[in-house]
């Protein structure tokens, strides 16, 4: 579904990029998730069918069906791995199951698959262990959750680790910190995909007081 | 379960109010609800585990099973009203779907009863209109989202009603602005039930910059 999205360069020399069809977001859910990493993003992006075609908005886990997160409540996916095929936007959520979940093989080979066909990769907090533990953050810059951090990094040796930043673009893959650091990357990026006014209309429709700035981390380490 | 919360009154003369036993949230959900009215304020309620008992996160929707969002991500209830008795804490968020259900009978009459069961009763955005419709909010402060506004408040007209507001307390009910102030405001409820450096803690955890003060609001009309 890579070519659903194009690149273009602007005269200003900012790049923009435009997107010709409604984009798939995949979430991969795993017991014991957290339900912010998951929910604070997927609200802005779920917002967007109110400005455009929007994102469509899936839930994928190993066997499929209904999934615990670690505070209780559970949620109904959409694929298993073996019925899911690729999607536009793989998001990785974080939450105490990613202790377990890293050594998960099958879980992990899922995650390297997906990450290759996908146009963006998306973790937060500790879903950035997942994505060290399949390869995926190798040579790229990337952030996690401030409380673990010294042990999601110990995943991947040749990631340049930020211990100050609310989250990190890399190319194509997206990281933030902990938990409610998630979701002011997916107004990110949305600003990516169809600019600054679009990703504006959402934090307002959803009286969000966005922090814009990666820069801007009032939990550094 | 009211009796479960006993509130007292310290020299300072703040009140503090000293919860003995784990606290049941019920959040009401409906077709169309919407993500972060539910996830936002359950995320910083379910944090509340790692921290002393915790609450306890329940769903119950008319007819249990498994109830869809306006944005698709399903969720799983543990209750139908009819297998459901009572709650410390009643949740009832905003979304699409809280146009219809203003209008269902069954649901309206179900909050009305289960409000008064419940020591708290708490609104998150057009969540208001539903409270309003079965009387709870009848010479009661409260505020809601902001685009709703004028829709909402039809509903309760010895209400009075914030336009500028994050939430507003009123005795045992909170009501707040759209969809991210509902976040906001869970953080004043656990400081209210379990003091300020809890409920700093929870929002250290989860990397969340709290706007404590209910009346600092963005989004004022």
């Amino acid at each position: 579904m890579s070519n659903q999205v194009t690149v273009s360069k602007q005269t200003s020399g900012k790049v923009v990029t435009k997107v010709s069809k409604k984009l798939i977001v995949a979430t991969l859910l795993y017991p014991d998730f957290e339900l912010l990493d998951v929910f604070g993003p997927l609200e802005m992006f779920g917002m967007s069918r109110f400005i455009n075609q929007g994102l469509e908005l899936k839930f994928v886990s190993q066997t499929g069906g209904a999934v615990a997160s670690s505070a209780g409540p559970i949620s109904v996916c959409d694929y298993s791995f073996s019925d899911f095929e690729s999607c536009d936007i793989l998001m990785v959520p974080g939450g105490l199951g990613s202790r377990h979940e890293v050594n998960n093989k099958e879980l992990i080979d899922w995650v390297q698959v997906q990450s290759d066909r996908a146009t963006y990769v998306v973790s937060v907090c500790t879903g950035s262990a997942i994505l060290a533990q399949a390869g995926v953050l190798s040579n790229h810059s990337a952030t996690t959750n401030k409380i673990a951090f010294d042990w999601v990094q110990s995943f991947s040796t040749s990631t340049n680790w930020h211990k100050k930043a609310r989250w990190v673009k890399s190319d194509n893959i997206y990281t933030s910190s902990g938990v409610s650091a998630g979701t002011d990357m997916s107004l990110a990026i949305l600003e990516h995909l169809y600019g600054r006014e679009y990703a504006e209309k959402v934090a307002h429709l959803t009286e969000y007081a966005w922090n814009d700035d990666p820069e801007n981390d009032d939990f550094a380490i």
